[in-house]
């Protein structure tokens, strides 16, 4: 996904008296070279993908031991804190006005890679294409796979339990994460560097954590859960006739597979349109035009079994009609150029601003839904007084997830647009973050996914672990 | 895992007039025949595996609402709760001296099995295997299998996060929870049930319940996912020479099986020997003894090609020399013999009192672990002194996971010999409980496995969803 908004850096407010000594003691943690005031903090940001407001400073501490002393200053200073790993997240979750920001770049370590416990330990601001290439030369895997990879941090992941590609068959973040080093409100250091799979010694406190957008704590390291190595890759690009085949097609690739199926990804006809005309530089992978178009790929360890497995099981579905027609990758360049089609998102945005969303429901309520979304969009603007802002859809169809793509005629539609994506969506049956995360931009929509009494039981847990705000402000909860 | 001590329900107190008004509130609530006083509770308690205890009065409600209105009139009363599933738990999480015992055992529908989506409604007091009979039913698989599949209830599991024989492959009870209901302390019902693989919108709240055995709330229902149907099962039974075979072999397997390995457990010789040895109706499943003996099982769907992979991938090993002698399982028959050698423990107990341990650590580790608690009962039995007590080990080494049993000469000796095992230990990266939990047995240890501030943490936990300490008194931290 690529950023929508790119408003980085506000104007810096007039210098803050009170400040002075916050940033002379910020220094006195940290050392000079790592403190930042007001717009110095755009140093720090880089190419975020969001809003970040303007802090009141920025800090880079070098260890979990400084990130804890300027947790106990800020915290005594009444100063909130916003931790920034890599910027890339959707929903504005790392807007830091007013607050110091706290960055995790410098705390970038592979600390340990275990290959006969097939387990890695990381600081918190290693990159996550760092982490993946360092259990690759270590012979393993670490199958979290986003388009962020250069630039998302693992703490950052996380925080946010980010997906992405190999979901279906590896889970989101959660299910990467053994253990967790946290930093608390109170500037306490929580050591769970739990390196176990399994360990049933009272709460599993680092669930806590993990996808708390950085409001519940500030992580430092992790213990990552690594794969064996899966040297075999097929990847096919298929056109399906019907949506109620989808489903179907996906649950014999799974069962046929054994296993083996890590990506089931849907194109719709209009974003398949879209990533093969000009100026988009693709071109299409099947001869003739379908309803829907999907990306499917398998990882194993046995090339020529596996070739011949994936063969035969979508030569079973073509032969059932569940598939129209197949093309299987025969080189790493056209498994490129397949995923390349997928990834191209940022056509959808080449004729006008977008409203991205990123929602997720029973795949029996895609159809309808999308069906919804699409007449809610034209009766707002009817066909008669002009065009009818459009709708590009694609998506993890395995996982539940759809991306949806709107035009935004003019600015003031945004939010008749999100109404109208969300109000289609079955509440608290369908959420309004698959993956994304809540942050500033979706908390005003929270209750169409969340009960009453889940949001109580959320705020408890944020008045527990820290009383006074002190992280992340205004994010997830408002 | 078989029960050791099976003191069940202690003898009941005089009768205590402050109850009989909870009891006829109880009966308000639930009807007259679903309210047991002392000593009667055992109607209820049916073979339980550990103490309970005697409960003041147990409950048996037939609803979400019903465990509402018990848990505000029990609170109210300041009498403590205990939830019952199956009670088959082995750490003493069921006892209930001197509090309300809540069965789940009239709730056990299975309120929906959705094909299309692969996920399970069910209410918690439903027992697991019949839960994954639904399941397959209905063409679909629910991973979950454990030796008291027959009395574990699935509210059971998912507090207790139950791991079991599939683990390696699907992970502990805690993946395949999607959602969950529980009633708070304050009676307040949290409805979580999310069916969706995805769903960031804010802190996942249902994670704290799984695995936290009972003590923040009771769960009354729950979403399950659901995996494919795997028909093809191959199973072989392993020799290896030395235990540093062990983990190139697992990683073998692995890699070789492409994810389809679903269990790796090993059996030292001595266990062997007391499972294929008389009184034990086991008979050796291969010609000649070795060092470790290795339980290898994959699930698949491709019954020819999964038989052929399987073969080839063990053939390999065995020109290797990573495995010494290999029998395949060509039927059911053969597949239940191998298993019920692995299933056999109650031989660690024929000749004795035993206690019983399930460890976790890094598989790099064992050896020496192993070897320590070894001879740390010699030295505390010298042989000059009598027989140092047995020690036979086993467990789900893919995971980690050991199971110790260890002779106990005399009663008063269990404390030495629970020291000897968990002293032996690496602090902090081993656990004293796998998969088994806390509940009252280990909490004295839990420091071995858990730092302060974790223990804080959790404190913490408790201290904000259960205040009055209404749930499961002196269960994990006391």
């Amino acid at each position: 996904m690529a950023p929508t908004d790119q408003t980085v850096l506000t104007a810096a407010p007039a210098p803050n008296p009170a400040l002075l000594g916050l940033a002379a003691a910020l220094r006195g943690i940290v050392g000079r070279d790592h403190v930042f005031e007001g717009t110095e903090a755009a140093i720090l940001a880089g190419a975020a993908w969001g809003r970040l407001g303007c802090p009141l400073a920025a800090v880079r501490p070098g260890s979990t031991e400084e990130v804890s002393a300027i947790v106990r200053l800020a915290a005594a200073a009444g100063v909130p804190i916003v931790p920034w790993g890599g910027m890339s997240g959707l929903v504005d979750g790392c807007y830091a006005q007013g607050a110091l920001a706290l960055s995790l770049s410098r705390m970038r370590d592979i600390e340990e890679i275990d290959t006969e416990g097939a387990t890695m330990t990381v600081e918190a601001g290693c990159v996550v294409e760092a982490a993946a290439d360092a259990a690759e030369a270590a012979g393993l895997f670490l199958p979290l796979d986003l388009g962020s990879r250069g630039t998302a941090t693992i703490g950052g992941v996380i925080s946010t339990n980010a997906g992405g590609n190999r979901v279906l068959r590896y889970g989101m973040a959660r299910d990467m994460v053994l253990g967790l080093e946290v930093v608390l409100a109170d500037g306490q250091v929580v050591s769970a560097m739990n390196h176990l799979i399994k360990n049933n010694t009272g709460y599993d406190v680092k669930q806590l954590f993990i996808g708390a957008e950085g409001t519940l704590g500030i992580v430092t390291r992790a213990v990552l859960r690594l794969r064996p190595a899966q040297p075999s890759q097929m990847t096919a690009f298929l056109g399906v006739a019907r949506f109620a085949d989808l489903p179907l097609l996906l649950r014999r690739l799974e069962r046929g597979l054994g296993g083996q199926l890590s990506a089931f990804e849907v194109m719709w006809p209009e974003f398949h349109a879209l990533v093969t005309t000009p100026p988009a530089a693709g071109h299409p992978v099947l001869a003739a035009p379908h309803a829907f178009y999907v990306l499917a790929e398998s990882l194993g360890g046995d090339p020529a079994g596996d070739a011949a497995r994936f063969e035969s099981v979508l030569a079973a579905a073509l032969a059932e009609g569940l598939v129209e027609d197949a093309v299987i990758a025969k080189s790493q360049a056209e498994r490129d150029r397949m995923w390349a089609l997928r990834d191209d998102v940022r056509q959808t945005a080449r004729d006008g601003p977008i409203a991205a969303f990123d929602v997720s429901l029973p795949i029996s309520a895609m159809e309808p839904y999308v069906a919804r979304v699409r007449a809610g969009l034209a009766a707002h603007w009817p066909a008669s007084e002009g065009p009818t802002p459009r709708l590009t859809v694609f998506g993890h169809l395995g996982d539940g997830n759809l991306h949806l793509i709107a035009g935004v005629p003019e600015p003031e539609d945004r939010p008749a647009v999100t109404e109208i994506v969300y109000a289609a969506l079955p509440r608290l049956t369908g959420s309004i973050s698959a993956e994304h995360g809540v942050g500033l931009q979706k908390r005003a929509h929270l209750s169409q996914s969340r009960s009453d009494p889940e949001l109580a039981l959320m705020r408890r847990l944020k008045q527990a672990l820290d009383p006074a705000g002190v992280f992340n402000p205004g994010k997830i909860l408002g």
